[in-house]
């Protein structure tokens, strides 16, 4: 199997959840992984982590997907990243994006790995599939 | 031509138009597509669908939409998905959200092939090209 | 470095910016980069564009999202698209999305080269990386 990257950046709590299933997922495979976080999805990595945001269009439905979830045993997407870093996955958080909002390595929390630039993201996705979530 | 796999998950309405023509799109240059459908889409999926929603963001722009596709003829996406189907393009739900929303293969309406891990999408995109719509 | 090829949706304000760096950023590692302006995002590249939206969950952020840009001294989205334009990459505007908004290649600022079908922008995406933003 090949190579994944995940350009993570939509910030909304439901799109955080395909990003630890697919990072996962992949890594048990044995595809090399990396996660490039950015945009609002970045504050969710910080120590002092924002409040998780729903989709306005969706809020009806957490309860029902929280409830899900619960029952169908499955981890959070936190616990998710966490399992495909233990297979090798990568997690870096973008440097333009933490430029902009005042965030040095010492802000974010044990699952990022480090802050690199896009051009440094794009060479090590070369070759492989990216997706933007 | 390639392959192309497409994680069909936001479930706005807006979201699914681009599945149908991007999907047939590739479907009528004979590449081999596969669509994944989970999270918030997958509920647009089954026998007794949702509701469409919008994004509150474009909600005013909805009605020159939905007059400009009448005028030019466009078809719906899931005539487009249909469209796409006949020429080889396969339609899989998401195993852990059908597991989390309680529903099973009954469920799901005609243009669902079947239900499927990520793993197995995974496996089935190597080699090509993947988007998170 | 390869091929890669943008397809832009959603047209939130925040959702321009990922594309004016990616597509920088590719373009000035020398990938042969496509972007293919479609759906809500095609009205902000319009001689009369519309206003910039924010998505609703994240308005809250806007203010200090643009200060940060301002003090890191980040160039707006459109200067970063007219520099990646200016080491070779192009715009294509979607022709079903112009169709059903009545709108012709004179309607389009400087920024688009021309005006595609969905079936000539995937031949040109053939063999290298797409990401849906």
């Amino acid at each position: 199997m090949g190579k994944l990257s995940i350009i993570l950046y939509s910030g909304t709590e439901d799109k955080l959840i395909p990003a630890g299933v697919i990072g996962q997922g992949a890594a048990a495979l044995g595809m090399d992984v990396q996660i490039f976080v950015t945009g609002w999805a970045m504050m969710r990595f910080t120590k002092k982590a924002s409040e998780p945001v729903w989709p306005k269009e969706f809020e009806h439905m957490v309860p029902a997907l929280m409830e899900g979830m619960k029952k169908a045993n499955a981890p959070s997407w936190m616990e998710m990243l966490k399992e495909a870093k233990s297979m090798g996955a990568k997690i870096y958080v973008c440097s333009l994006m933490a430029t902009i909002m005042g965030l040095k390595k010492e802000d974010f929390n044990d699952l990022v790995d480090d802050i690199v630039g896009v051009a440094t993201f794009l060479q090590n996705a070369e070759g492989g599939q990216v997706i933007f979530i």
